[in-house]
């Protein structure tokens, strides 16, 4: 039986001009048209991860939990007790430690939520296997970036684009590493 | 006979993180799949914007020629001298003074090359008609914006996506403005 590797997977909608919210957080340019669904995306992942930003963004929009049922939700802080709300558990490892540790256990694939400073960091250690890229039409003029500035560059293949109505289209590309001697 | 409004396009590659360049002004990380040509884009065009920097970047790759046949070259700077090489015309107008000029005479769309700072410009004055975007699948970590912050928010339509070999995507957008009561 071969056991696959849980995939890192960054799933995020994003302006045109690459932002994944405007400078305060908030994210009303983001719209799910209604012939799309992200039920596929959803069964094949059991971890989400996120900053702490993006988790207190996610608090309030949520009435104060981010949590999902079937869905472990982890938040990288180092100043958020441990104990913090919302159905989540408080990361102090690193990315790098951390998604080793998820890999080794056996379930599905991991979702990276953002924020971009989070990603910058799991991208600085080529930790991110596959980008879900929901592009929605409309250029906001400023917000917090998809992929801040700061990482070694990272050739990925696409692997799939669908548009949607209302002119969102969704890409989906896989890292492209150099293979390994083995 | 109906005179169609010649149409300002930003046309641009632009790598998966949505730069134009890399900080230097090099563009090494783009390339044209051998199943894409810019001949359609070619035919609609006849005049050519851009800015100093991109000019002189141009102006490095071209071995000191930026025009080429059927095309108007024309670069907004303060600085550069009115008999500037390389077959262009160098201009001292407002972005807004200068597409209003072309658009009364006669003539093809008009190609906004770039950079970063002169699309700027033309966002603020709202006189982008089109985006055409070619999205390479690599991310570069650091560089030029496609997009830089500083414009208010600008609503667009998907018109076209087509997928070429080596992961390129050519989207292509068309400015939705609420229209004016006549």
């Amino acid at each position: 039986m071969t056991i696959t590797m849980r995939r890192v997977i960054y799933g995020v909608g994003i302006s045109l001009d690459g932002y994944i919210a405007r400078p305060d957080g908030s994210v009303d340019f983001l719209f799910m048209p209604k012939d799309y669904s992200m039920a596929a995306f959803f069964r094949r992942i059991d971890v989400a991860v996120m900053g702490r930003k993006t988790y207190e963004v996610g608090m309030k929009l949520g009435g104060g939990k981010v949590s999902s049922p079937g869905m472990e939700c982890y938040v990288f802080s180092k100043t958020l007790p441990t104990d913090a709300p919302g159905g989540v558990t408080v990361v102090r490892e690193t990315p790098k430690v951390f998604t080793e540790g998820i890999q080794k256990k056996r379930g599905k694939d991991i979702w990276l939520m953002g924020g971009g400073e989070l990603t910058r960091a799991f991208l600085q250690d080529d930790l991110v296997d596959e980008l879900y890229l929901g592009i929605l039409p409309t250029l906001i003029g400023e917000g917090i970036p998809a992929f801040p500035a700061g990482f070694p560059e990272r050739s990925f293949a696409r692997v799939e684009n669908k548009s949607f109505s209302k002119g969102m289209i969704a890409l989906r590309y896989e890292r492209a590493r150099k293979k390994k001697k083995k």
